[in-house]
């Protein structure tokens, strides 16, 4: 992704391997700083994933297979290092995804590093293919961040408007500020601005009033794991949106690559949901901006039934949830998803 | 309304008039200090409106009632007394209701101490018809603030769940944090804290997690103004809790006295919307959480049309959205509301 420093603009991804350690932007510190987070072994991954230096599922799935390779390279008791690595967080499936392309690859540096190139690149066809939905002065809604941040690259709601944008059409980007902890107005209004894309940062509250005006004309959004039905976890809100969406005849798109599908699962049902520190939503930095004596409920996803999708957009193409069982052929097709 | 001060409680108002100037709980302050703020004259009350000192249709009302005594007593001339006082904000009705009110009695101080205490007689009669469609146990989500912050005490979303309260219903309420001034987790939750009921802060983006799983079992939130046809305007983000509760088959509730309905509109359409400063999305307090590159949109409030509401709550009994007629009829023969 395109980072601008100082006069430069530099291109940089959000996790890579070099010199015998795993280097991370640290999307704590973004928009304030770049900072660049190193991990050293494998429990420096964990935390990495656990405190949330690295966010979104396809990323959290790159930083834990350079994990396991790098717990395999010290020697660790492997069964232990995976017990680590999938507790850092529950609900992104790409982190089960990627301990498991890892396993099968006898926790090889040079598999972590394929697995990293892989998704990367299907994030990049996932931009082709949704740009062919996004017209000329299209107006869209995002939730969360699901850019270049979120993947290595590319990103995945954010690719189709990377790509949009570099063909020459003016998008203009309504992103959710994404309370409790705004990635949309951090993470996301960082990555657009870097692109030099139009956008502007609203209150999640604000949504569907800009729905309900006919100023929206699709929503895209990513996803941390899809049930076979096509039932999505993603970012909390996303629901909201999700209904709202259908409410006002807005077409509502879910971009994530194959490596998000949990075809195991046959309904969102079975998707666990992460609750975390009630501080998320008492504080603001180190502020507390809400009233000192109340507590506070803080669920970090939420699950949008799939009835109001309207597509998936995925690198083999893009499936109304109806058609996932075309989508399953095609991955156990596919070498890297077995 | 209650307040912990120190060891002590007292009754306090978040207005009222006294040795010639209006004192307001300056709601700015809240949660972090009990500050009051006091008027001494027509301008400070037009700056203490527009400023957000005080907040909530009701309270606004109340305030612009006092404000041109105020004016009327140090001889201002009337006409541009009225106009700087309706110009401060301009979605909330009752600031009309109450200029046309105190037009009709002659700007007198009298006028507008009965103005004050009718306003509140009435919410706190809100709050006993309202008690009736809370049950022992009730879970109830609520938007923004409509407490007694929002009126001189009681309240009016809230005043149904003080009333149960005090009837010894065990009531739990989630408090939506209302982004972007936050008046949900900074203005209910101290309120409610203060009468001791049990309620939890919820990001926006929760409020749809909550009903869908069943753990809302009704909403109740206040209004800015209603138009004929039960369409109304509240803060933003109304619009997108009132839509997820009918998905999820969630009563709601919109609580207001007659003074908020403005039968001169036929629909909500003609409601006035304030798009209020970007910083308020930007920035929390003096702090930039935004990415700096970025701009926001902020609209103050949202229409909700009438076809998501259960019924209203008012003085005069519930109404459902069609019956609103047999409202009218009621509001044109009590003589205050004419």
């Amino acid at each position: 992704m395109k980072v601008k420093m100082g006069d430069q603009t530099r291109n940089l991804f959000a996790v890579w391997y070099e010199d015998n350690v795993v280097r991370l932007i640290d999307q704590r510190k973004i928009p304030e700083a770049l900072e660049i987070y190193t991990a050293k072994d494998s429990d420096e991954i964990a935390f990495a994933i656990k405190d949330m230096v690295v966010r979104g599922a396809p990323a959290i799935g790159v930083t834990a297979a350079y994990g396991l390779a790098m717990a395999n390279l010290s020697g660790e008791d492997m069964e232990k290092a995976v017990d680590k690595i999938s507790k850092t967080r529950p609900t992104a499936f790409d982190l089960f995804k990627a301990i498991s392309y890892m396993k099968s690859n006898n926790f090889d540096l040079g598999a972590a590093l394929r697995y990293s190139k892989e998704i990367t690149g299907r994030c990049k066809k996932i931009g082709e293919i949704g740009n062919t939905i996004i017209k000329d002065r299209s107006r869209i809604l995002t939730h969360c961040k699901a850019g270049a941040l979120a993947v290595v690259d590319w990103g995945t709601a954010l690719a189709p408007m990377r790509i949009a944008n570099s063909a020459g059409k003016k998008i203009t980007v309504l992103v959710d500020e994404t309370r409790p902890r705004m990635q949309g107005a951090r993470l996301t209004a960082w990555e657009l601005e870097q692109e030099g894309i139009e956008h502007y940062i609203i209150a999640d509250n604000a949504a569907g009033y800009y729905m309900s005006h006919g100023e929206v004309d699709l929503a895209i959004v990513g996803a941390d794991r899809i049930a076979a039905n096509g039932d999505f976890a993603n970012k909390i809100g996303t629901y909201e949106k999700a209904v709202l969406a259908k409410e006002n005849n807005v077409p509502f798109y879910v971009a994530a690559p194959g490596s998000t599908f949990d075809f195991s699962l046959k309904s969102g049902e079975g998707i666990p949901i992460e609750e975390r520190h009630e501080d998320e939503v008492l504080k603001i930095g180190n502020i507390r901006v809400a009233n000192s004596g109340s507590r506070s409920k803080n669920p970090a996803f939420d699950v949008t039934p799939s009835k109001y999708v309207t597509a998936f957009i995925t690198e083999y193409g893009m499936f109304d949830p109806s058609s996932l069982k075309s989508l399953k052929s095609k991955m156990d097709a596919d070498l890297f998803m077995r």
